[in-house]
C-alpha cells in the first residue's frame, strides 16, 4: 500500500490488516526448526550492525526534534543511541538467539488407563502488541524475544523515537528476509496516529496480548482501555523489612543498595520497614541520609534520627523513583506483613533477617510476585534471575507473574494420541 | 447485616464487601495445611449428606417455580436434584478433597553464580468468581475446586436454583465451621439482583478471576463485559478429519461417538472433513445417517450420498450441540489444516489416519487448546484428561487452556534467598 492508502485507512482497519499478516507470518515461523529461528535473529543482529549509519542518522533527526521540542535531558538521555549502545543492542539479540527455544518443550504427559496418551506441549503465544515510548532498544529488543519463542509482534513506539524506530525495524527485517524468515514477524506501525494504540487494545482475537513499556501513565492507560489481556506492572512500590533479627551490616547494605543502586527502576525499594525491636536502625538511616537520600518518616521513625522529615497519608502509596525513601517503624513481623499487605504493589518485597522462621514466614505470606530474603530488590529483574532477558515483570496473577521471558510468551496445547478410543 | 442493610446495598458495595470478606478468608486458608483443607472439604461433603432433607426441599421449591414458570423439560432436568445426584455431588466433593494440593509445588529453581537461590513456587490465584446457571451441582463442585487449590470463591448462581443453591451452600459453610476454617472461603451471592454480576464482572483487584458455567449467552455476556480475567470458552466447534489413510472401521466408529454419544456437550464433533481420497466415506455417513443423524454437506459429500442435505454459509461456523452434523470433502492434510484454520473455535480438533507423519503434522499445525489422533472428541474432558475435576475447559491462550483443574486455579511466586547479595 502507498503512503496514501494507509492515511485513508481506519486504525481499526489498519491493525485488523497489519494483524492478519502477522498472523499468517506466525503461522510461517512456527514451522521453522529452532535453528532457523535463531539464524534469522543472528541475521537481524548482523543487519543493525551493517545499518549503523543508516540508524545513528535517524537517530539524530530524532535528536534534533526532541530538543527542539523541548524533551528533557533524562528523555533526550533515553532517546539517544551511539555506536556503543547499538553495538549493545545487536549484541542484546544475538544473546536472545543463543537462548534455548521453548517451543515444543513438553511440560507434562499423561498416559490414561484407556490408552490415550497425552502431552502439554508449548506453542507460541500468536501474535503480540508491543506498546512503548521513547526508548529505540526496545524495537529490537522486544522484537527478538517474541520471534525467539515462535511469535509474531506488532511494535507501536513512541513519536520521540519514530526515525530510529524505523531505521531499526527496517535492518531487522532486511535481516529476517536475508535468512529466510517471514518478513511480516516484525511489524512497525507505520503511524504514529494515536487512534491506532487504541485500535490495537481493543483488536480482541488479532492480537493475543499486549505488553505496554514504559512509564506509570502509558500502562495505567494500557490496562484501563485494553479488551486483550495484558502482561505489565503499573507500580513497583517495593519494601524492605528489617527484621530484629537481621545482621546490622548486611541491613545497612541492603537498605542502601535497595533505595540507592539506581532510584529510577521498578525494583528499587519504595519503603524501609524498621522492626522496633532491631536495635541499629540508626545506623542503617545514617548510611541512607548520609548517601544522599530524603527520608519521610512516621514518629518513630523521626525519633530514631531528627534529619527524617515527616511522612504524609500518601507517602505509604507513593513509587518516588528517586532518592527519596518512606520509612516506618513496625511491630514485628506481623506489623510488617500487615503494612506490606495495605501497601505494596505486589512486585517485590524483602526481608533481611537471621532468624529463618521468620524467613519462611515473610516468604510465605507475603503475597508478591518476588519475595526475598537477606537480598536487594534491585535484583528483581529478568537477566539476575538467569531468564537471558526479560519482556517485562508483571504483577499480575494469572499467565505470568514476576520477571516474564521466554517462557511467558507461551501457552501450550494438549496433543492427544489415541489408538481408535471411544468414549463409553 | 439483615435482609434490609444487604437490599439497601449498591451492586458494587455488596461484592466489594464480600470480595474483602473473601479475600480474608483467603489469607486464612493459605495458613492451612494441605491435611486442613482435606479436612474441610471432607467436612463439607459430610454436611451435604447430612443436609439431604432441606437441600432437596429447597430443591423442589426451585423445581416447583421452574414448573410454574414454563421452563422447558432440559432445564428442569438441569435442576433437579435426587438422593442420587446429591450423593454424587457430595462424593465429588470428597474426590476432589483426595487430590494433590497444587499449593507450594516448587515449579522450578534457579541457582545464581552470586549465590542467590531462587524457586517458583505455586500459590492460589487469591478469589475466584463463578458466575452459573441452573445446575445446582456446580455450587459443590466450583467451591470444592477454589477451596483445595487455596482460593477463596464468590459464587453466582442462577434464580433458577436459588434455593437448591442456598441450601447448598449453607451445608458446605457447615462443613467448613466444622473442620475450622473460614466460613467467608465459600460465599454466595445473597440477592438474584443482575446488577451484581456485572458488579462482579467490574471488581478488577477485588476478584482475580471469572469463570462462567453455562451456556453461550451467559458466556459471550461474561466475556463482553468483564474487566477481570476470565477462564472460558465460548463455542466448541470440534473437527474430526478422516485421512486418506483412515483405517475405515475405526474412522466410523470415532466419527459416531465425536457425534452422537452426547451431543451437547462442548467437545462433541460439529463438522466432520473426509478426505477426497478416502475410499471409505460412504460407510462412515452411513453409519451417522443410521444413528438418527441430519448431515448437512457440501456438493462433494452430497455426491457420496443423496440422504446429505445442502449446507447453508452459516453450518461451517455452527455449533450444533445437537444431532446434527456439517461434512465437508477436502483435498488431502492440507485442505483439512486450512478448512479448521479457518473455521475451528480452537477447542478441540481430531485426525484420524494410520500415517504417521501426516498425524504428528496435524498435531504440530492445528492451533487448537487440544489436537488428537485417532480418538474421539468426547474425550475432551479434565476427569478424562486425568485432572481429577475440571473447574472448566479454556480456549483463551493466556494462563491456562484446555481442561481446567487445579493447576490452573494457581499462580506462581519467585522465591528468592540470599546472604546479603546487593546488585553490583
Amino acid at each position: 500500500m502507498t503512503a496514501v492508502d494507509i492515511a485513508l485507512e481506519t486504525p481499526e482497519a489498519l491493525v485488523e490488516r497489519m494483524a492478519r499478516a502477522g498472523r499468517a507470518a506466525q503461522r510461517e515461523l512456527a514451522r521453522l526448526s529452532d535453528s532457523d529461528k535463531s539464524a534469522a535473529l543472528h541475521a537481524a543482529a548482523q543487519a543493525l550492525r551493517d545499518a549503523e549509519g543508516d540508524i545513528l542518522a535517524a537517530n539524530a533527526r530524532d535528536l534534533a526534534a526532541g530538543e527542539a521540542n523541548g524533551l528533557t535531558k533524562a528523555m533526550l538521555d533515553r532517546l539517544r543511541l551511539d555506536p556503543g549502545r547499538l553495538a549493545g543492542i545487536a549484541d542484546a539479540v544475538d544473546q536472545v538467539a543463543r537462548l534455548p527455544d521453548p517451543v515444543g518443550q513438553v511440560i507434562d504427559t499423561v498416559d490414561r488407563p484407556n490408552g490415550l496418551k497425552l502431552a502439554r506441549v508449548r506453542v507460541p503465544i500468536g501474535l503480540i502488541g508491543i506498546i512503548y515510548e521513547s526508548r529505540p532498544n526496545v524495537t529490537a529488543d522486544a522484537a527478538a524475544l517474541c520471534l525467539r519463542s515462535g511469535n509474531a509482534v506488532l511494535l507501536r513506539g513512541g513519536s520521540e523515537a519514530v526515525h530510529s524506530n524505523r531505521a531499526i525495524h527496517a535492518a531487522l527485517v532486511e535481516g529476517l528476509k536475508a535468512a529466510g524468515a517471514p518478513a511480516d514477524a516484525i511489524q512497525l506501525v507505520p503511524t504514529q496516529d494515536r487512534a491506532v494504540v487504541g485500535a490495537m487494545l481493543t483488536a480482541a482475537g488479532f492480537i493475543d496480548m499486549i505488553v505496554p513499556r514504559g512509564g506509570k501513565s502509558l500502562v495505567a492507560r494500557v490496562q484501563d482501555d485494553a479488551r486483550v489481556p495484558v502482561l505489565a506492572h503499573l507500580d513497583g512500590i517495593c519494601h524492605t523489612y528489617i527484621h530484629s533479627a537481621a545482621d546490622p551490616d548486611m541491613a545497612s547494605a541492603i537498605a542502601l543498595n535497595a533505595k540507592m543502586r539506581r532510584t529510577g527502576i521498578c525494583g528499587a525499594m519504595e519503603t524501609l520497614l524498621l522492626d522496633a525491636q532491631f536495635p541499629k536502625s540508626s545506623a542503617v538511616l545514617a548510611a541512607l541520609l548520609d548517601s544522599g537520600c530524603e527520608l519521610r518518616g512516621d514518629q518513630r521513625a523521626r525519633a530514631i534520627d531528627p534529619r527524617v522529615l515527616p511522612a504524609g497519608a500518601n507517602d505509604w502509596d507513593t513509587e518516588y523513583l528517586d532518592a527519596i525513601l518512606s520509612v516506618a517503624v513496625v511491630d514485628g513481623l506481623d506489623g510488617a506483613l500487615e503494612h506490606i499487605e495495605r501497601h505494596s504493589s505486589h512486585h517485590t518485597d524483602a526481608i533481611v533477617t537471621e532468624d529463618t522462621a521468620a524467613a519462611q514466614r515473610f516468604l510465605d505470606e507475603v503475597d508478591s510476585a518476588i519475595v526475598m530474603v537477606n537480598a536487594s530488590t534491585q535484583f528483581a529483574d529478568g537477566g539476575e534471575f538467569g531468564l537471558g532477558a526479560e519482556i517485562g515483570i508483571a504483577t499480575g496473577r494469572l499467565h505470568a507473574r514476576g520477571p516474564v521471558a521466554l517462557e511467558g510468551l507461551t501457552t501450550y496445547k494438549w496433543q492427544v494420541r489415541g489408538t481408535g478410543q471411544v468414549r463409553p
